[in-house]
């Protein structure tokens, strides 16, 4: 397998862009990865998008955004997996170029969400259908089951939640690009309505409109395109059975977990060596379990490592710098390609305002459903 | 990269299949891949869907299908394009095989059509929402419009589509999976009811309900599972602009001819030395314009080329010798595995009362919505 690296990003903003159509939403962020990676042509691509038939009544989502891009008649295609659409698609375009298949891929993904759907209703079609959507369970239901298993088991607290979520609206106010920029106090997140105990507004990411691509090729030939480039040094990928109820335990996330593993032993690292990470922080208590599973603390010290600000911006461990899932916002197709752009512009050392010093290694870690599914990529600087 | 084997298949009955949801059907065609093939284990998985959203309220498809097949935690990953959902899980396990990141990969594609949903819309997705749906074009209009040209242009005759029917029929009947085992006459399909003028009835693919699995290894692993693996010496896939209107020319099918090029070029091969193909007859013209973009005949020759016979079952290239998609039926994410199915089966001279004699290498073509996507594989016996 050859190396293979980063060499461009384009992001747009993250919101309720009620100007912008899903088509239009993917090529800004198309045209600015291609610019920005200064490539003159693309060999394939793939495409990110959890659901465009129940979001925007539009399937065949991969040769329509070719189209749209001005890339036909290259390979396009479209991969879903839930919120973890865009990192399953990352990690095609990772095996493509690794495999010698070919040289130049964009991995992209992209959601319109705001656009007059029935959302709950999209979002609840990342979990069992006939045996939890069917009895009326949604997602932040779901989150909640795990929330309190977490709380019971472990002794993890309310105002522990809150702080994930205050965390990371202080780094989302430090994001240009970011849904909600503003800061946010634990009372606040503790007042604010409840959605499906223990879980409040505040702790819910928000439904968001978005798009990213990345343009990537192999290590040996980055170097024509830019001084910088972004290594992608570990893949890993896992299923777990979708419905909550097929689980062994529910206070922990196992598909993350298999996931980390095979990417670190392909990395060859240990968690200790992640200097920085974005999780996928779909509901505050998702952070918590994601820091366990990835082994950044034992299961069960999540909440204690949070109140010790492990994982904020100055701690040991910065957590979804970019603001998360939660400040950011989630435009669930688009989250794992933005999490990968995040942790790229971090190891460049163009996070502006919210930069770690002297980031040298990332994890992006992106998750579907309730976990049934989950994807993780590590980087590192040239 | 590998060179990479076919070892295994599992094909469920095609058909309006009121007591099989979604996931059983899946999981009938997985097991009995698995079990045809002697394999222990899987290292990964594709499926591809065209609009589990749509059809039956259940995305995060990869996850749900490894779950039920018992293969949680491996990866599962959901791939979308149209009505080449099929072909594009096959090619993507094909690649991970090819490229040595894994080595037993099974490649599947499940549709469950008939459960209540509106059949049409959900198929409309894979035309441009925007610009044709609309407007309130469905695929039958899509594909008259193509017809229309190609009659125009080239003075293809009302008869000569007809035929491209019977002959599937005559085909389909021998074949014991087919959802309409049944002959038809020219005067049938020329009396059934008007669809979309020039198109009826008899000229259309069914609303089915299906599930298709194979299992790729590594070819020199092969030999430890099967005496007679099938190699899959060619891979093509091609994107074009999904609305009709932004074609030069809506008498023939430019993906088609694309993705055919990367496969000839790959096998090494020209059309003449292909013996039997699988094609997309979603709608009878779509079999002509196959035949003329595949190479098999001269631009605008198809339709003479089925007055002479040329793609029957005793012709020089016989096609869709399954019953293709008129007659077998068109379960939309299946077909292009089963495709795969009928030349593996032929290949291996298993496919009984319609086999052909001395097959040695085949090829199966897979395409998504007007023409907006193809997949193309060839196939050969070791």
């Amino acid at each position: 397998m050859r190396e293979v690296a980063i060499i461009g990003t384009g992001l747009t903003n993250f919101g309720e862009l009620w100007n912008q159509s899903f088509r239009n939403l993917f090529v800004e962020a198309g045209l600015e990865a291609i610019n920005s990676a200064g490539v003159d042509h693309l060999d394939s691509m793939y495409v990110g998008t959890m659901s465009g038939g129940l979001f925007v009544g539009q399937e065949h989502v991969g040769a329509l955004m070719a189209d749209y891009l001005g890339q036909t008649p290259i390979p396009s295609t479209h991969v879903e997996s839930a919120c973890a659409s865009g990192g399953a698609a990352f990690r095609l375009a990772f095996m493509e170029v690794a495999s010698g298949i070919s040289d130049i891929v964009l991995a992209g993904g992209v959601e319109k969400m705001n656009d007059g759907a029935d959302v709950t209703y999209a979002l609840s079609t990342a979990a069992d259908q006939e045996y939890e959507v069917f009895q009326g369970i949604t997602f932040p239901g779901l989150y909640a089951m795990i929330a309190r298993a977490h709380m019971h088991k472990y002794g993890t607290t309310r105002e522990q939640l809150a702080k994930v979520a205050v965390k990371n609206h202080y780094n989302g106010n430090r994001n240009s690009k970011a849904q909600y920029q503003m800061e946010i106090s634990v009372d606040q997140v503790l007042g604010s309505s409840m959605v499906a105990d223990p879980l409040r507004l505040l702790d819910c990411s928000p439904v968001t409109d978005g798009a990213a691509a990345v343009i990537l090729c192999p290590l040996d030939m980055a170097k024509k395109f830019t001084d910088a480039p972004v290594k992608i040094i570990g893949t890993g990928q896992a299923s777990d059975s979708i419905a909550l109820h097929s689980r062994e335990d529910i206070s922990c996330i196992a598909a993350i977990e298999r996931s980390a593993e095979q990417a670190y032993k392909m990395a060859g690292l240990q968690p200790g060596d992640i200097q920085l990470a974005e999780v996928h922080d779909c509901f505050t208590i998702a952070e918590i379990c994601a820091m366990e599973a990835l082994g950044f603390v034992e299961k069960g010290k999540g909440g204690k490592a949070v109140d010790a600000g492990l994982n904020a911006l100055d701690g040991k461990i910065p957590i979804n710098t970019s603001g998360g899932l939660k400040s950011k916002g989630h435009p669930v197709g688009a989250t794992g390609v933005a999490q990968i752009i995040e942790i790229f512009e971090q190891l460049r050392g163009n996070a502006g305002e919210r930069q770690i010093k002297n980031a040298r290694i990332g994890l992006a870690q992106n998750m579907g459903g309730s976990g049934g599914s989950s994807v993780v990529h590590i980087m590192e600087t040239v």
